[in-house]
């Protein structure tokens, strides 16, 4: 069943994390794991982070971003045994062009809250995105 | 560290679902849950199902194939606790334009020995894929 926009939001808001696509301008779909928090105002904090070592790649969805601004995250539920446990939320996502260093800084203390592994290695930046809209899917209610 | 190809390649067959990223024309990057298994030849089968109901944008995924044949599909292993356990496998993809109803056949054998769910509800199509690139990442080898 279709969940609905009330529904989608309050999973979102309460998961730990999701797949964020962004659109690479010769290959396709660039897509990775990623951590996020959300702030009172709706906006979404993903940390380009140093925690997880990564390769020399690891700043092309910034690049991606400053090219097209669109991006999806894709958070779910999985449950190889159990399919009627099943859920998703696509999450239409905009780049924040030039984010104040107010809500840079609220973000990061909301990320540095939820993800315990940022107190000894803090992250390196953070994208800051705009919800375009919210759509969700779940086996059952 | 990086992943080499066949270090990717070996997560891509064992693991057992994913997230699959398309082009809308519109509204950029559709990414939906998806189960999928791999032939001998490395083509990628994915059900289009009826076992988990979906909404009417169902097969918004075939639509975007058939205007854009370039697809993502991102595997990962999460946990929230310990971040020295995570990897990810992103796999480039191309939509097989005809496959043969032979491939289409010994995919759906697959399919379905692999995901007991579809012994009583067998899903209604395959989506056949090429793939292109895989790379990916872990935290630890």
């Amino acid at each position: 069943m279709r969940l609905d926009e009330d529904q989608a939001q309050t999973r979102l808001v309460a998961h730990d994390h999701g797949v964020l696509c962004t659109m690479h301008p010769d290959r396709g779909v660039d897509a990775v794991p990623v951590v996020y928090a959300i702030d009172e105002e709706g906006f979404v904090g993903i940390p380009v982070d140093r925690v997880k070592p990564k390769a020399s790649t690891r700043l092309q969805r910034q690049r991606n971003l400053e090219t097209d601004p669109r991006a999806t995250l894709l958070i779910e539920h999985w449950d190889a045994d159990d399919w009627s446990r099943l859920w998703w939320v696509q999450v239409e996502l905009r780049a924040v062009d030039d984010p104040t260093t107010a809500r840079k800084d609220g973000l990061a203390t909301r990320l540095a809250q939820r993800y315990p592994q940022y107190e000894s290695q803090p992250f390196a930046d953070i994208l800051v995105l705009g919800i375009a809209g919210v759509t969700g899917w779940a086996a059952a209610s």
